[in-house]
């Protein structure tokens, strides 16, 4: 597919822009719209490992648009338009903040190992952490005097995106509770539009969340690929499934 | 010597409480007060790399006793409390926070190399960070969520610590210029009195700083260990003298 009808015009994807990790990026005849393909691909350890999995595109294409749909309803503002296929959706074209905000509830992952933390002891206050998008440096982690000093962005966006993280949370705690299940921690990026506005941006699936069921305590996310411990898709699905429930 | 005068009575050194990196710490007959001996020992990446340095200890001592008495007369609490001899003093015994703050004014070190920052740059604002002071876990980089959400620290004295290492931060930079030294970055340890007031404590020599000789650009502090680059006392010897000449 090449054309959508989007807002009562006929929106035609263009050239693409980036191929990620997990999405491919086009633009569009309109310069605010991107056009997002959802790849049948997992990565881990910030990209070292690569694999392809069948179904995962369209499964984190379907659970992203029901949530940004959902935060949408709720108030949360977000980059995302609309859908165009299973696998591909429109979004506002922003400008990235090279920010990765890391929201936590329960302590699991790098958190338990580099802190000997007790895992999935509950966080008070919940933990929010930056980290700085750069392949080149691997992601490191940074504190705000360090961001605001090396000009990555101001001390008013970071209150933003430690706000606009808090609100999220609680959305989707509250909406994944229903679907009994746990939101341990996620990972989200956001961006500025063309009037300074701050937008959640990205995908909202998965690939970056630790979801666990609350009645078996299976992880329902990538860990399940990370350890190589089955097919991520099933958890995928059921996650998608219980949303789709709830919703 | 095993007692000192001290505040109109006798001050008998007691029992090796502990043995570090740089000092020996004793108890003393005051529960109150502690005994610190500076050693000729020098250490590098948090103690892998050690050796003896003659002379080192009292440098050391001499410098750290001279910028406590200054920052006394500035009106920042600390917890020296006087000298006893060329290598050591009593000081308040105190609950040391595990939370190491490090002030920077110019990038160098790691904030370089991990974040490929300019080398020198100029910092602003002035980039507090806190280290989680843990042998067993490298001393890790935390943001302020962590720390409180782990019980390390409380976000009150987290503001503290901010708040008094910046105070710090401008009194040693005014001095070290006056002595035509740039203070590029340095290290504090902070500790709770009985009745819950933090006070700055542990040392303040070239061990913990980052010290450049304002005209020539050598450095004067302990990056020349670190780089195998010359006798670290040289550099140190040359701080002593210039601090005793302007204070
Ligand atoms: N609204 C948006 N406008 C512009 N770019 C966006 C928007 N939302 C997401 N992006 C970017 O599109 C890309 C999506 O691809 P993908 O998630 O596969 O990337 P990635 O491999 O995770 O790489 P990166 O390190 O760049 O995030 C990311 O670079 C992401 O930052
Ligand atoms: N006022 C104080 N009361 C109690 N302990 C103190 C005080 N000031 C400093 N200390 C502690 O005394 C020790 C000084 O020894 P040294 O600096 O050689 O330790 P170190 O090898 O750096 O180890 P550490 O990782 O414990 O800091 C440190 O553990 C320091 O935290
Ligand atoms: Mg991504
Ligand atoms: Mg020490």
């Amino acid at each position: 597919m090449d054309s959508v009808e989007y807002d009562n015009r006929t929106v035609t994807r263009g050239a693409l822009q980036y191929t990620g990790k997990a999405k491919q990026v086009f633009t569009t005849d309109d310069p605010n719209i991107l056009w997002v393909h959802y790849l049948d691909q997992a990565t881990a350890l910030n990209g070292k490992v690569k694999e392809t999995i069948n179904g995962k595109g369209e499964l984190n294409s379907a659970i992203s648009q029901l949530l940004f749909n959902y935060l949408t309803e709720n108030g949360i503002k977000n980059h995302y338009l609309g859908s165009i296929s299973k696998t591909d959706e429109l979004i506002t074209s922003l400008n990235i903040l090279p920010i990765e905000v890391v929201t936590r509830n329960y302590a699991s992952g790098h958190f338990v190992s580099k802190f000997d933390a007790v895992a999935m002891q509950q966080l008070s206050p919940i933990v929010q952490e930056f980290y700085y998008k750069s392949d080149a440096l691997d992601d490191p982690f940074m504190n705000d005097s360090q961001i605001i000093a090396l000009g990555y962005a101001t001390s008013d966006e970071l209150s933003k995106l430690r706000y606009e993280s808090l609100m999220i949370n609680q959305r989707l705690t509250e909406l994944f509770q229903k679907a009994n299940i746990q939101l341990i921690d996620f990972k989200l990026e956001f961006g500025r539009t063309k009037n300074g506005d701050i937008l959640l941006a990205d995908e909202l699936s998965p690939d970056n969340m630790r979801l666990v069921d609350i009645t078996t305590g299976n992880s329902l996310d990538k860990d399940v690929f990370r350890k190589h411990s089955g097919d991520v898709t099933v958890g995928y699905h059921e996650v998608l499934t219980r949303l789709q429930q709830v919703i």
